[in-house]
């Protein structure tokens, strides 16, 4: 803490969140037009971001709400007819315009994490799959880093119930961890040049670990012995990225970890999860699956099981992992003690693995390289794109070289030569 | 009044007015998708209609919220390259998706009739001319009545005040105001047989006209003298209105008026408005225009005449007429005695004409026929349409015949024979 902080109202910190989003998250350059989504209850930050980016420049800014509530009124209300389509052609026009970094896009989450419990998972499910085949064009002009793109979070009042129940001041609560997670709290003198060292902090790593090219990563710990092979030409990722016109952009506020893209046949052996997966509305409690081949063969979970099994079920690449990321147990989000129900927060307090869709830009080269050829290198395809967490203060992970020899990574969690 | 006004709370009145809206109004037909828009401020009823929606069968139901606040601030901290562009991919696609009846759609407005006031008047003409060009694609499927739509109102604040100056009541008062010109008040049983039996007697006003087959409409009062020549094979619409594919649909929640196409060469003579043209932001008052062969030719306004004249240059459709409607001054929105300063509500408390386009479905074979086809018969086409009011109590309007003799229409703002 530092003398600012008493003279940070929360209307001086949602000011200094919407600058660290616009110009560290998505980084809206001059003339480029700018997609802002939020949902209805986010009209504060939304507001400050849509006039900031007009400040800097932006060209046309469409600001576009959606509505938890209409999503549940669909669960609650429709008929089979409205779960037999979605619509393609919003997100396939969206993807066109967005193509040459034409349009930049800013997504402001926090929505309530139980939002469909209690609903049909057969709805549900269907609603998911649906909904991943028609956002697919979007998904994956954002994974190719088509164009700038970022996401920070917004307290809404069943998120912060959900993180802090029985607490009267949980949006507070919820709110001074998005704030500090995010950088632009009363400790931060300066969130810009915060960023800018937080950034510079994990491009080193990034580099450390491009430079081995480790032909895979160990895994061990309580109920996990997992070895994830990496694909070929992998490529690091973390912190700020570059899209294909070399636009600098942070794809999320926040961010601790490193990331790459494993070898979507090269996975083996078992894996628990360390945290609850809170996934389009269910929570899911410790996964435990069995790979073989990069195949999740086995798959079981203490709660949400029936939702776990259906995501797995969406296609082939639902059943294959698309990314690897190393985070340390001592990064700020673990520190906090706070278990989110959120994965933009959550994934950047411990190592984790995604099921599905694969980054290309994940992948020397991966931006101009056609999804065949990244997926003959390993790559994983698919609709969906969910990461769970594996790693805490009991997770040892070796790099193991094409050599075949075993490097200590990370011991009890924690980069060797890091304090923990 | 009757017995249940005592027992109609808002929340009852809001319930009534989706109900009207849904069913009445966009009558969205089992497994068709909807698309509703609002602003962010128009929640409570935007929820409603959802729900409704669903409820009756609806297939994908999209709710997308505007925010006027990210309006403004395009002007007030856009910079040039803000205004060079709109969005036409997502109208384009919106219009395609929209095609066959696929998606109906289903409008709220009540903005703030004064948003853009004091903004630069050449950025407000840019951003409206270039909104226009890009929402073309949707409203020719609107006004060909490819689909099932309607517009219905939400009383803000913003047009509470300028309604009901200095009156603390002012929302309350748009709000009884909006409930009573759509029927969904307490003095009404039951709103869906009470639009039942206004639509039958709007409907039986067409047909007597469309049997007369007028040549031209002759408007006679203060300041007006103007003979505006009707299409050749013009048709007569108001109240429900049926798509292509023969759903039946209002427009426009509340609607008085019978209207019909001018013809684009033929309207001659002089023209005053008798209300306030609310557009885009700016109030034009005290229009007057002089026609010659269907083209205006001289125009001012006592204030907003910028505003005025800029929109007249948009094309050259845009000095031309597109729509003559009629409403008597005994209608229940007149009677009000309110200017409301929205078209939705004031163009069904006088008669008036609209520059711009005209509607498809107002000519014989229209649903069916090229433009070029109905542009030869007189139809006029252009980016814009924009209706301003020249009825009152003192206006006498003959129909002239084939033939050329003058049969009295209206006499002092009534049709003959109907109560003053």
């Amino acid at each position: 803490m530092n003398d600012t902080s008493a003279s940070l109202s929360h209307d001086d910190l949602l000011d200094r969140l919407a600058d660290v989003a616009v110009a560290t998250g998505v980084n809206v350059q001059e003339g480029q037009d700018l997609l802002v989504s939020a949902d209805v209850t986010m009209v504060p930050l939304a507001r400050r971001i849509v006039e900031r980016a007009y400040a800097r420049g932006a060209g046309l800014v469409t600001l576009s709400y959606d509505d938890e509530a209409a999503t549940l009124a669909r669960f609650r209300y429709g008929g089979d007819q409205a779960f037999d389509h979605d619509r393609p052609w919003l997100h396939e026009a969206t993807a066109r315009a967005m193509a040459d970094g034409k349009i930049a896009r800013l997504k402001i989450i926090g929505g309530d994490p139980n939002l469909l419990d209690g609903q049909d998972h057969e709805k549900v499910a269907k609603a998911e799959r649906l909904a991943a085949a028609a956002g697919k064009p979007v998904i994956e002009k954002i994974t190719r880093f088509e164009t700038n793109w970022s996401i920070v979070a917004y307290a809404s009042e069943a998120w912060a119930k959900t993180v802090f129940p029985n607490d009267e001041n949980a949006l507070a609560r919820l709110w001074q961890a998005i704030f500090a997670a995010s950088r632009v709290d009363a400790s931060v003198a300066d969130p810009t040049e915060a960023w800018r060292k937080h950034n510079a902090a994990l491009s080193a790593r990034r580099k450390l670990l491009d430079d081995k090219q480790y032909d895979a990563l160990h895994f061990r710990g309580p109920g996990t012995d997992l070895k994830v092979g990496l694909a070929e030409g992998h490529s690091w990722g973390g912190g700020a990225g570059k899209t294909i016109q070399g636009v600098s952009c942070n794809p999320n506020i926040p961010t601790e970890e490193v990331f790459t893209t494993p070898h979507a046949t090269r996975v083996d052996g078992t894996v628990a999860s360390t945290k609850p997966l809170a996934h389009q509305g269910t929570l899911i409690r410790d996964i435990a699956v069995r790979f073989e081949g990069g195949r999740i063969v086995e798959a079981s979970a203490s709660t949400g099981e029936a939702a776990l099994l259906k995501l797995l079920d969406v296609d082939d690449g639902a059943r294959r992992l698309g990314e690897v990321a190393l985070v340390p147990h001592s990064s700020p989000i673990s520190a906090s003690g706070i278990l989110f129900y959120n994965t933009l927060f959550d994934e950047n307090a411990a190592c984790h693995i995604a099921l599905g869709q694969s980054y290309a830009k994940c992948m020397k080269g991966g931006g101009t390289a056609s999804a065949e050829e990244l997926g003959a290198r390993g790559a994983n395809a698919s609709m969906i794109h969910v990461d769970w967490m594996i790693g805490s203060g009991e997770i040892d992970i070796d790099g193991i070289t094409e050599a075949g020899e075993a490097e200590p990574l990370m011991r009890g969690g924690e980069w060797p030569g890091e304090a923990r």
